[in-house]
């Protein structure tokens, strides 16, 4: 399991080192830039397949599964879209877009609270070797429910996607600012809720701004709607 | 950040080591051998205040200030309660509590996804010298919003309570089993929003209970009627 989360690093650097702490940093730089050359090989082999990568991030229960079931439904038809789902455990993910129709592959990452780009690596072969497919439009990553550690692994995607559902409440990123800054869109999810909760868009997208200036900022209820539809012009957008 | 998140090492150990993965791990199991020893002491400071401590996991939002909130309106009356507060940024879970007119002490990580037993060291300092108080009867402390990673790290708690919100989804136990083997109760939250989602109660609490069978579970919204009152119960009973 998750025995061996080292993002306590930027509290040791803050309050003072000691011998292992110097170590740890040391071998975590190490394996970022691993990380960093797996990602940039992702890329390649995104863009060999023509395909526009999309990483999505958010707590557990934002409703990403959700947003990619109903995303697929509406441009399936006019779109080859691929998913790559993450999870700490079960396949509950992967069976659900199945059901829609289109190819997917299940990562388990066994413990681990985030995806990175090695794993995703074999995740794309997988996808390719099971679909048969040699081009794909979009392809989805699902990353683990989690709105802190996926934030600082690259995975070779195009474009980062941040979620937050109004139960969560407006001050998420105030509080977790890594996953907006690193992100190109922030998407607010449920807002069929806003009336039962405390939850303030104009706070929300103040915040997010404030980390990320360039952010695009998106409110909506997955599936029904024109706000819906802002989502899937994004999405076209980004295809172009 | 986060830059330095090591919990990949479970993916690591199943798909073949390199040195750089070999040296992780070591100095990973130095640091929490380390982090358990002073958590042994975190036990022995809350015992020599007299103080229940209680570790309170979940993702973010699930509603772990609000129940403090409506417990300390509850129960601050008849009992000393002191609370430790965690997050990544920001300040304001602290003032949200200091509000209602209890000792608080905000910790912020500066990045990093969960409280470990040094921080919560100097928390509990913080604590008793803000205070002045040398007895407390309960101290709570709210982790970081995140359900994978504080499940792995003992702050010398003598209870872990993990909370899930209906909107966040009954695969949560399932998806997410660390949180769940390691803690001695399971709060199901925002029991007031059933009817709105697609939650299985009984889902989540046998999904729980596969995990770990010695889980006391119970559902409520806070603060209201007597399924609040259960949770009230609940702490009655571990004071004893």
């Amino acid at each position: 399991m998750c025995e061996t989360c080292g993002c306590h690093i930027p509290y040791i650097e803050k309050n003072g080192h000691d011998e292992q702490a110097v170590k740890l940093i040391d071998v975590h730089a190490s394996l970022l830039a691993a990380n960093a050359a797996q990602a940039k090989e992702n890329k390649a082999h995104f863009e060999k397949l023509g395909a526009l990568a999309i990483n999505l991030i958010s707590s557990p229960g934002a409703g990403k599964t959700t947003l990619l079931e109903h995303t697929i439904e509406a441009l399936s038809r006019e779109l080859r879209i691929g998913v790559i789902e993450g999870d700490i455990e079960t396949e509950r993910d992967a069976a659900r877009i199945r059901a829609k129709g289109v190819p997917v592959v299940q990562l388990t990452t066994g413990g681990a609270c985030h995806l990175d780009a090695r794993l995703v690596h074999k995740g794309l072969h997988e996808l390719v070797e099971t679909s048969g497919w040699s081009h794909f439009d979009i392809i989805f990553i699902e990353n683990v429910g989690n709105l802190v550690c996926p934030a600082s692994f690259d995975l070779g995607e195009h474009a980062r996607i941040v979620l937050v559902s109004v139960p969560e409440g407006s001050d998420k990123p105030a509080k977790y600012p890594k996953a907006f800054c690193s992100s190109q869109a922030f998407l607010i999810t449920k807002t069929d809720l806003l009336p039962y909760f405390d939850f303030s868009i104009e706070e929300a997208r103040k915040e997010a701004l404030r980390h990320n200036p360039d952010l695009s900022i998106l409110a909506f209820s997955a599936p029904a709607g024109s706000d819906f539809d802002s989502w899937l012009s994004y999405l076209r957008m980004l295809l172009k």
